[in-house]
């Protein structure tokens, strides 16, 4: 009695980690599916953080890239290229002086994240996406997909192509 | 027999979730302690991003702002004040001009995050720290403690008040 309360223990936790490591893979899919079947991904605004940037210019927005977990853990253990299954996301927005900041600071100095501009995303699948370095692009404006010429990103991303098409780096 | 089976898998799943919970709470006590005796809280890295800033002057950083579950919760539910266990991360970088990017753009625009400048806490805790608003304030420097006055960090944080001392928002 005491012998099979332990072995269905084991039985039972077999199945869990089995389920788990199911529905991690089959999340990848999902949120690659999801992305290019015009949906903003589920839980992408909950990714690791990659980095954070500034773009003045026409975009003049603060940003900040975010990666799935299989995208994390590329970025953390350095290797290139990237494995099928990583996504990186790239939410902005608009870059504002922050008032109450300043205030506290006692000058100008403070710049903060405004209203979102756009978010972008990158999926690996080198099979689907030869054409484009094993990357698919799409954008999202107010959540819904927005018109973007794909080779467009992709030309952009080329200077990158000794880090597998990424500009950003994992910042510490 | 096929009873009993089905009663062992309740009774492992009720024992699952019982130290998920456990271990959730005991996670955040855990951190706070990490924090105070002078460590870096395990996994602060991977906590999910509040937002993002810039600043000038001689800060000249750019930044991220991340929080743990309670903090996240917290700030997406939008109530104040946050309740004990929130902590919150702001993790800097000196902020620095991207060649790379700006490459790419044909002009110069980019700024990234260079090298990690410091990273600070904001731990609640109502009754710890009545006297700095029941928040806890702290600051590493490369992975140590840092002198800082906690007077003073809480001094600048005063005129914030009316959002319980937290002068970012939440950027969706």
């Amino acid at each position: 009695m005491k012998k099979m309360s332990i072995l269905m223990v084991v039985a039972v936790a077999a199945v869990g980690i089995g389920s788990v490591v199911t529905f991690a893979e089959a999340g990848n899919d999902y949120e690659s599916d999801q992305i290019f079947a015009g949906q903003l991904p589920a839980g992408y605004r909950d990714w690791k953080l990659v980095s954070v940037a500034h773009e003045e210019g026409k975009l003049n927005d603060i940003r900040a890239i975010l990666g799935n977990d299989v995208a994390i853990k590329a970025y953390r253990d350095g290797k290139l290229p990237f494995p099928d299954g990583s996504i990186i996301a790239r939410i902005a927005w608009t870059y504002v002086p922050s008032e109450a900041n300043d205030k506290a600071f006692g000058q100008q100095q403070s710049f903060v994240a405004g209203a979102p501009t756009n978010v972008q995303f990158m999926v690996k699948d080198s099979k689907k996406y030869v054409s484009t370095g094993g990357w698919g692009y799409t954008q999202f404006d107010d959540g819904k997909p927005a018109h973007v010429v794909v080779q467009n990103c992709f030309s952009c991303h080329v200077p990158a192509k000794a880090n597998d098409y990424l500009f950003t780096h994992y910042s510490p």
